[in-house]
């Protein structure tokens, strides 16, 4: 099979919806995802953008991709690459896309001058973890994620 | 004593950088900042800036700050707030300082049409989980925090 790499183009949003899709269902959190595919278009192609995409693509079919934004890291005071989505479809995985996808990020994060990327983890997803440890990166377990969303950020700022 | 807190700006990068020094030395890793006060001024007001500051005054000294930049949700196929650090130098901790820059972030948040401000937390600390579930967050002790950088990024962009 032959595995490319490359970078979203304006009319991709679906097949990158499609995917974040599969990642969410694979982590129990389908019911939560309100985005549909033309938020990613615009998110990725509008303007001020602020968020970019690799696919990756198995004898030419949509097999993951990869979904960064811009970020800042004040310990570093530089912008920095977060990122927000690592997806390989279900049927596609255990065939290098992952890895293949995070080397292209890597390339593209050093192109473009960034310093670092950081990212998220599920702590329970082995797989996962042993991916980005053979990557060469740091896990910090003792990082809580935080959100405040909906009623609860409109009841604060009343 | 009088309470206040409004947006950073222009001329704000040294008080800003040194609430960041005071976070990262609270939290031990003072000796991994590489970040200087000009780094701030650029990343807030110069061009193609994607944060933003919020600075607390207690009797018009410099107490607190947020500092925050966007980001990007797959789920939502939306920009929410990333709220990068929340600090309050040691000597003016315990006044509401915090709670007050939370609820100012949550105004601006709104103001702006963001649905959801996003946050990293340390599992460990106590006063700052207590701060944010009053303030209605939910927070999320599963997920981890992953890093690439340096060399070990270079290498694998090889």
């Amino acid at each position: 099979m032959s595995l490319s790499v490359r970078a979203a183009r304006p009319g991709d949003g679906e097949a990158l919806h499609a995917m974040m899709m599969a990642l969410a269902a694979s982590h129990g959190h389908a019911d939560e995802v309100t985005a549909v595919a033309a938020d990613f278009e615009r998110a990725l192609f509008g303007p001020q953008s602020i968020s970019g995409a690799l696919l990756a693509e198995l004898d030419g079919a949509p097999a993951g991709s990869a979904l960064w934004h811009r970020s800042f890291s004040s310990f570093r005071g530089r912008e920095v690459m977060f990122l927000e989505d690592l997806s390989v479809l279900p049927e596609f995985r255990r065939r290098g896309v992952g890895q293949a996808l995070l080397r292209a990020l890597a390339v593209q994060a050093v192109d473009r001058g960034y310093p670092s990327i950081f990212w998220n983890m599920m702590d329970w997803n082995a797989g996962a973890r042993a991916l980005y440890q053979q990557a060469g990166a740091e896990i910090d377990d003792a990082t809580c994620y935080c959100r405040l969303h909906g009623a609860a950020l409109e009841r604060l700022a009343r």
